[in-house]
């Protein structure tokens, strides 16, 4: 009876987070431009009553009671997740969370306009009052949940990483990028001596690239039924696993941007797509978390989509659609290109983990208080110099003011995107071991062997098992970067 | 304070009424074709968690103590709509409205599959289903009203309106139209003898036609950043005042039905975004009713689309988009176009009043319970020779069971068209009287003015009156069929 009353909420949840879903992606699309301010009170409103509701304490009482109950192995999962997403709304006082939320908009707020200044000392105490508050949250949400405050606010992205687990990994993959990254710089200046680079020149028509997009989506397996692609000014992936939506951009000057983005935003779609449509209003069966998410996005950008097998079967594609003829060396020295820069955003897959251990590091130290906000444009350039041999020490707007995510208080979510990266790889070379010739059969255009793959060990799992046991669980083995790091080897380093 | 609490209950409801209005536009128009299930699902949520919202016991409570509360003009308004939308979601038991909705479901469901067939008897007790709860309901919401039982169910859709006020004006109106239909036709082929009708030919190209449709919608008067124009099967104007969503359909053959179409909507369109925006979130802030809605949208198609004076603008500009050149004469007789004819949609505005008003006197006799539902194909077929010198004997899916109405319980709802069309020509009566060169702004494409007068007169009173003192306020003066009997003999009588 409990767990009916835990079902019968997450109906009405789940209808709210449609609503939200669609809204927000429509807002990005379609809504008209002098709707925003009418869309974000429906919406502020909208995600109140989904506070409220999910926040209800006689969900606890739910919760507790249905545990008594004579549950099968799927509900017993149903209300382990129910638990996880009720602690992890309620283990912050309200007045807490009201007071967060203050400090993170006006950071984010004065982050907008101070970073286009790179004016730090006046950035500084904002973001300072962000990282006393997130020490404040690690330490609460560490003692509801018994962990150590850094894993606590992982926790919320990916169930189950700790720093134990990931630093030694990361710091493997640092050794070796260090070394590595000058060595691929060293590979790629030969090959571009021995054969210049061919320039994109274009004029690529918008409408010809998003047909060019719609046909790769379909052919690595984007359902067209459930979803779409839109226009955007930052690509997403949104909306709900029964449509969609995903979004791109387009320059008429070159098309790998946007296709490189198309794929990428069809990785997470997938995910999306695959989920476990019976506990579709269960926590249970939404996307396990953030580097999983990633991970399925790498692989369909990264693994798949830059892989010169792909290309293979590819480049007719594009030929067909945009009337360019590509050699297959041509497009890979686009596609391959590797460049030190300080823009983490802007980084190739290869200098991209260096930018992320960077802030891995940097806010386990903020976290623990053994690092001043104050100080961070020291420690930043430090990092900067010692990883990729750049300075930010003039220039903290390409420094530590470059990104959103710690001005909006999302302490922890970075080892993500890195940890998708070597998740993704992982899973490459399970497939690999499983299907021996799947590089042929990505030169041929087919995709359904790596793509049922991918259904059985990470979609239809939903959030069944936590980040590290659906990485074992796929791949036979725990996060390793020896996968990741062969890869880098294989594409880059000869 | 207890206003305060029924402001702060508006904004809720607001933001449900906010998701699902875009929900329902987003679903017509860009939502994915698998996406339906979980949409209609989420829909319903949220539909049920407003209905349970606005019918909090609290509210009432809440009314009456805001009734003794020092209330300035607006507010006292204000709590006049709370009441009014309380009593009509309230006055029907819960249990009553539950048989009601599946009777209607079920009556629609076969309306579709026997309407098809053209089965009367499989279908006609289906609808006797519906009617006979219509006539519980009409008396039920009477008792409630202090009303007769089939003005208790207009009053959903126009407040104010009674049958005693109406029915002389449509009965002036139908004696006029059963002997004015015969004269324009003999109008019509004399000019049709003397210069034969020029043909649309085309291909006209979807995309001319929407940036047509765009210039024309700009032209009078709809606000481009607080609305769109999309495709959809079925053409409306949906979304929100702040951001509303038209549609309409393309066909390559012909661009007036496209054109039209989207004129017709637009004014649907200038009514919701002209609505006082410090009212947005109160009922007292929402369009006043069906028939005013109508009189809106009918204004921009009749009374401004299809007059010589408007067209004497247009020609030039569609030219200028579809590349044709058309004369004055030569397009006003596909605009002016009069056929008899069976079916109510396809009608044309001399000839539809007289579908409306059978459809009125025959639910009136429904609910009434003189007229059996199974005697319904007789009356209908006598009504439709009486008028239009049609029969229906032996058609039924061209008569009584034509429209989605009846079997979906919306009675009571029918005579807002041609009100809304009488409506129109009133205001633009009233307009020539107030601005006497009004004819010549049309040819001008000139359309400020014309909406200066609506914008005073209708869209930014939203709901204050009831409907005919908001005519009668607008016009100087209450219905009156003569101005649209004015209208159509100055249009269609010589």
């Amino acid at each position: 009876m409990s767990f009916q009353k835990l079902d019968a909420l997450c109906r009405r949840l789940d209808a709210l987070d449609h609503a939200l879903a669609i809204l927000g992606a429509d807002e990005a699309t379609h809504m008209a431009v002098g709707g925003g301010e009418a869309r974000a009170e429906a919406m502020s409103v909208l995600a109140g009553m989904h506070h409220r509701q999910a926040t209800d304490p006689r969900i606890e009482e739910w919760i507790g009671a249905a545990a008594a109950e004579e549950l099968d192995a799927e509900q017993e999962a149903a209300l382990r997740e129910f638990r996880r997403r009720y602690v992890d709304l309620t283990c912050l006082p309200a007045e807490f969370v009201e007071r967060q939320t203050r400090t993170r908009m006006r950071c984010e707020q004065l982050w907008r306009e101070l970073r286009a200044r790179n004016d730090w000392a006046g950035f500084a105490p904002a973001l300072d009052g962000v990282v006393q508050l997130a020490r404040e949250e690690a330490a609460m949400r560490a003692g509801v949940l018994g962990l150590a405050p850094y894993d606590a606010l992982m926790e919320q992205y990916d169930p189950g990483n700790r720093v134990a687990d990931i630093a030694p990994v990361f710091q493997r993959l640092k050794a070796f990028l260090v070394d590595f990254v000058p060595r691929a710089l060293a590979v790629q200046e030969e090959r571009l001596a021995a054969r210049p680079l061919r320039a994109l020149s274009g004029p690529y028509p918008a409408e010809k690239q998003r047909e060019l997009g719609l046909a790769m989506m379909a052919a690595v397996g984007f359902d067209m039924t459930h979803g779409s692609l839109s226009i955007s000014h930052h690509p997403f992936c949104g909306g709900v696993p029964t449509d969609v939506r995903i979004t791109t951009r387009y320059r008429t000057t070159e098309f790998l941007s946007a296709l490189m983005g198309v794929l990428h935003e069809t990785g997470h779609a997938l995910y999306e797509q695959g989920l476990p449509r019976e506990w579709a209003h269960w926590p249970l069966g939404k996307a396990r978390g953030m580097a999983v998410h990633e991970s399925q996005s790498l692989f369909v950008e990264k693994q798949i989509g830059r892989n010169p097998a792909f290309w293979r079967w590819a480049l007719p594609v594009v030929e067909r659609h945009l009337g360019e003829s590509w050699t297959l060396p041509d497009i890979l020295a686009h596609v391959h290109h590797v460049e030190r820069g300080l823009i983490r955003v802007d980084a190739d897959e290869v200098t991209y983990p260096l930018h992320v251990i960077l802030r891995f590091e940097l806010e386990q130290e903020l976290i623990a208080g053994r690092l001043a906000t104050v100080d961070l444009p020291e420690a930043w350039d430090a990092g900067m110099r010692a990883s990729l041999g750049l300075s930010t020490i003039d220039d903290p707007a390409n420094g530590p003011m470059q990104d959103v995510h710690w001005p909006s208080g999302a302490f922890g979510y970075f080892p993500s995107y890195t940890l998708g990266a070597m998740i993704a790889a992982q899973q490459w070379s399970a497939i690999e071991r499983e299907i021996p010739d799947v590089g042929d059969q990505l030169a041929g255009g087919q995709f359904e062997a790596v793509n049922d793959w991918r259904r059985r060990h990470v979609w239809s799992q939903g959030s069944r098992f936590p980040t590290p046991e659906l990485i074992a669980r796929a791949t036979g083995e725990p996060l390793n970067a020896d996968h990741f790091i062969r890869h880098l080897e294989l594409r880059y380093g000869s």
